[in-house]
């Protein structure tokens, strides 16, 4: 069976577009799988000349992409001037983002990866969700708690465990139930999407030097170590709580295949510091394979033809290495 | 004039004492200025089989350096055990300590790198400060407000505005005057010990993308901002509040020369990422040059031959830097 990817387009007037079409330019240097793209084909031709393709079904996508980028068309006409965002092209965006969701829930297409939307744009058009990654476990019927952010670059893998809220906030969000479910949305995910049987999980703690032994905080103790030893009744190869500043070098990382840490930044900080331009974000936890590149609309970029597509590309690739290590493990 | 660097052993039982010996190993290959150790001789035998040569003053260092390493003798006869700390050693490396801040006050060395000691030991021995940077500043007469720890590596240099504590007295503990002392802190530590005649500063936010105009916390509207215009006002060349996930990429570090960070983990995670072997720690707002090694004592690998000497070598290369440009700056 070839598999077929559906692309969201994302904001019209933010980098989506861009990327998606400079991904498609790619294909065979990035040895991308076939995919198409989901939205106004004229959000496409107003920033990039190259050949589009109409598809009325993801079926007819496979044959034409070799040559023509396939776009399955969900609204037109509108006017779209890159790096000028408006309701229009929100409402556009989730409508897009709506039918990938849906083409993957039925079946039809084996993985979907999100363009770019603005959060604050959507939410004026009626948008409840934190952010795509909800909608879309919404959509699949599970439960937030049960899902898990990934965010992945070539050396490595971090899931976060609390997620956009202040940083005061951290503390009294976590629980020892919230990190057991997290990890072991991380532990089933590094299996169905990588192939890794036994995941090693490293997890970090909370304060400077994991607490140092409680004088620098509590919260090791009271709550990631009990997490810790739950996970480890289940089964589960995970370590921590750890030093946060030591676990991202060279030498530390190879010692674990995903890290789960305490908040955000703690997460994305490494990361990017590491991976700025390729990293992926991959929602765990779903029926299906869903993947975005790991960074926003960039109005003030758009419509330049200087968006850097790597992101993108690598998000498209995750898919498919997801979609083919779970036809080993579904199956 | 010939510039002498001191180094105190550090505790005894600790990775000191080999980085040192492992140091003046290298001394030609990384072109190392002339130094000497402070402790006890028999910490440096204890580990190593490398000529050692006993001064009484720090005059004698330069003429032995080529062919030995200069220890200046505070103790002897002590009974050490390589990873095995007690309260005498612990003493031992507190009078070294105490011995390398006065020989620097008083001219008779133009620097002092430190070796790593136990803060939990020496508070039994009677030690009353936070860390070695604390002592040292109070020795120098200098208000712990007014100083900063900058953690430096070859491609990026951060300055964390609070230190080892909890995470959640991390928003309590910030103010606007904080950072605007450890501001001018950094920028005059920039000129003085790195020759930056207007150093630019990045200052990162506290929340996940800097707050995002006070949706994720309200901390860079209420205290960081205020401090950004007051060093604007002041003629420092700041900008922030910066989202801390994007301000650790090759490219964003371009931009700065150094990054101010509002908690210990925000600034110590991307520099161990980056530089977790030969990270450097020096103190800013000082009378004299200090620095010392990343990391701590290691006791569980101490006296086994496989302590790494790079963050060391860097420590003292780092002071020759800076006492150079201090020439400069303060003659």
């Amino acid at each position: 069976m070839t598999a077929i990817f559906a692309v969201s387009l994302g904001d019209p007037a933010g980098i989506g577009p861009e990327i998606i079409a400079k991904s498609w330019d790619q294909r065979d240097t990035a040895r991308l799988p076939p995919f198409f793209a989901i939205g106004d084909p004229d959000a496409l031709s107003a920033i990039w000349t190259g050949p589009i393709g109409l598809i009325e079904e993801p079926g007819e996508a496979a044959r034409l992409f070799p040559d023509r980028l396939p776009v399955l068309r969900i609204s037109e006409g509108s006017t779209i001037w890159p790096g000028r965002p408006d309701p229009e092209g929100a409402r556009s965006a989730l409508h897009s983002l709506e039918m990938a969701v849906g083409l993957a829930r039925s079946g039809s297409v084996q993985g979907v990866i999100t363009g770019p939307i603005s959060k604050v744009l959507l939410q004026q058009v009626g948008f409840t969700h934190p952010g795509q990654t909800e909608f879309t476990a919404e959509r699949c019927g599970v439960s937030r708690n049960n899902i898990a952010m990934l965010l992945a670059g070539p050396s490595l893998k971090v899931v976060p465990i609390t997620g956009h809220i202040p940083l005061t906030q951290v503390a009294r969000t976590l629980s020892t139930e919230l990190i057991v479910n997290r990890a072991h949305a991380a532990a089933k995910g590094m299996t169905r999407n990588f192939g890794i049987a036994n995941p090693r999980i490293a997890i970090a703690g909370l304060n400077p030097h994991a607490g140092e032994d409680g004088t620098l905080g509590h919260e090791e103790q009271d709550i990631i170590a009990p997490a810790i030893e739950q996970l480890l009744a289940d089964g589960l190869d995970v370590s921590g709580p750890l030093a946060a500043d030591s676990m991202f070098h060279d030498a530390a990382r190879r010692k674990y295949d995903v890290a789960l840490c305490q908040y955000h930044d703690q997460a994305l900080i490494p990361l990017k510091a590491l991976h700025f331009e390729c990293g992926v974000n991959m929602t765990l936890g779903l029926p299906i394979v869903r993947t975005s590149p790991d960074h926003g609309t960039a109005f003030n970029i758009a419509g330049q033809d200087i968006a850097d597509p790597s992101s993108m590309i690598a998000a498209i690739q995750m898919a498919e290495t997801a979609w083919s290590h779970r036809q080993n493990y579904d199956g």
